[in-house]
């Protein structure tokens, strides 16, 4: 599965990499592995026990519309190990600013900064989205780009509470209410916010954007194959967007009839 | 492309209709003809000047779920010259009434009944939605159906204000509130509605349909082809449903590469 999203490069335990085909030696921990992000080029570190980024981000990133070369902020929130923020440089020139809680995962996306040598492309910002303007500034950005937790906080007896999974898949951190107020407060009048969630809330999601000035303007829905029901939607809202003109683009399959990927996704991974 | 709804059978003056194909003598008007609903086997009255069903209509029918043979009370509203009504004797041995505002479309309806001869199993309620519980009681309906008006009302100075066409396109005499409102009224606890009506409208019936304890549950975008927007949504709520757990179905294409209908409409149309 993960040799699909690129080239598994390596596991290991902790090694100074210097193979001639690493860009830069870094340390990579001990569950650690690297896999290249093909298209873009970059080797980005990834962990099975910890977060590896999946489907959902490389979706997320080639929905979003970001500026190509006219000067623009653009950030990414849940940042994880980075892999939407790194996916989004081969779509712009401007600068990426990811946004993680988890310490672990920010250093992960920090080391492949700099295994890149991407320091004038990506930086990371550690912190709460909650706490977001003490970093960014409010109203100043022009796209934002989220593949936030997707399940609802459970209760604490049936959560592993500390695991770097449960926080990035439960809203334990942050909830769609909080993520669509912060999401609103950095963007400037008509930015772009983009999401990658589940079909089961999209109705919270509609909800809680237009309660906080981000009118809907496009989604897609994604189907894992033909004669299935949606597994993932891809949302565009424009903060301070007319209410109405929604947009649902055509439907994208994500498995072709042999269970293969589809062309599209093909595409989006390799480029094909 | 009204011969693909059924055979054409006639388009005359005012004639008294008694040759062999027919089920049974009937009046048709100057602008009326007859069309075939295959395989309901129904010859439907029809007038291009006033009014016809669309592919809308055939879709609905097919997307509701309705007992086949368990007592249930089944309401069509909106119902135009019956079509929706007609088509669910297909799938229903309970009857069906349609209700409809305007006065020569239930007209054209109650003939087409006549001539069908299936007064038992259809029949249709001259009112206007609003007032529906003068005719039909509170609480009591199992399923309703619907193919509203899409657009929204225009300015008098820019609609043929009188057009039987307008009222059945325009939210002349019943918006998606006055809809829902009355939908949910008739409706009992855990009883059905299905709508069809356009994506650019959807939050607002996402909206009215929760405002008014209709919780919607299943979605199916409709799209007129591969690559292009979803131009058409069916729409299944529950009164008093649960709020989550809502499903987006599979997509359903009108049209195939050639351009002809796709193999899922002919199904629909013809049985093929």
């Amino acid at each position: 599965m993960r040799i699909l999203f690129g080239c598994h490069l390596r596991r290991t335990g902790a090694t100074s990499l210097s193979e001639s085909n690493q860009k830069k030696p870094v340390l990579l921990k001990a569950d650690e592995r690297l896999d290249l992000l093909k298209k873009e080029n970059i080797q980005i570190i990834q962990s099975p026990s910890v977060f590896s980024f999946s489907l959902d981000a490389v979706l997320l990133a080639n929905f979003a519309s970001v500026p190509k070369t006219r000067q623009a902020k653009i950030v990414d929130f849940c940042s994880g190990n980075g892999a939407v923020a790194f996916l989004l440089t081969g779509k712009t020139k401007n600068p990426i600013i990811g946004v993680e809680i988890q310490d672990r995962l920010i250093d992960m996306a920090r080391r492949t900064v700099q295994l890149n040598e991407l320091e004038e492309r990506v930086s990371f910002v550690h912190a709460d989205i909650n706490n977001i303007t003490d970093h960014i500034p409010a109203d100043s950005v022009d796209v934002i780009s989220c593949n936030p937790p997707y399940f609802k906080d459970i209760p604490s007896s049936t959560k592993n509470t500390h695991s770097a999974y449960t926080i990035a898949r439960h809203e334990v951190k942050l909830n769609l209410d909080q993520l669509m107020k912060k999401t609103s407060h950095l963007l400037k009048m008509n930015g772009k916010a983009y999401f990658v969630h589940r079909p089961d809330r999209l109705l919270e999601i509609l909800d809680t954007m237009r309660a906080n000035r981000l009118a809907p303007k496009r989604l897609q829905f994604i189907y894992p194959k033909t004669n299935k029901d949606a597994n993932m939607i891809l949302i565009e809202a424009i903060k301070d967007g007319k209410p109405d003109g929604l947009k649902i683009l055509p439907p994208f399959y994500v498995h072709d009839e042999t269970g293969d990927y589809s062309t599209e996704v093909k595409a989006i991974l390799f480029g094909e």
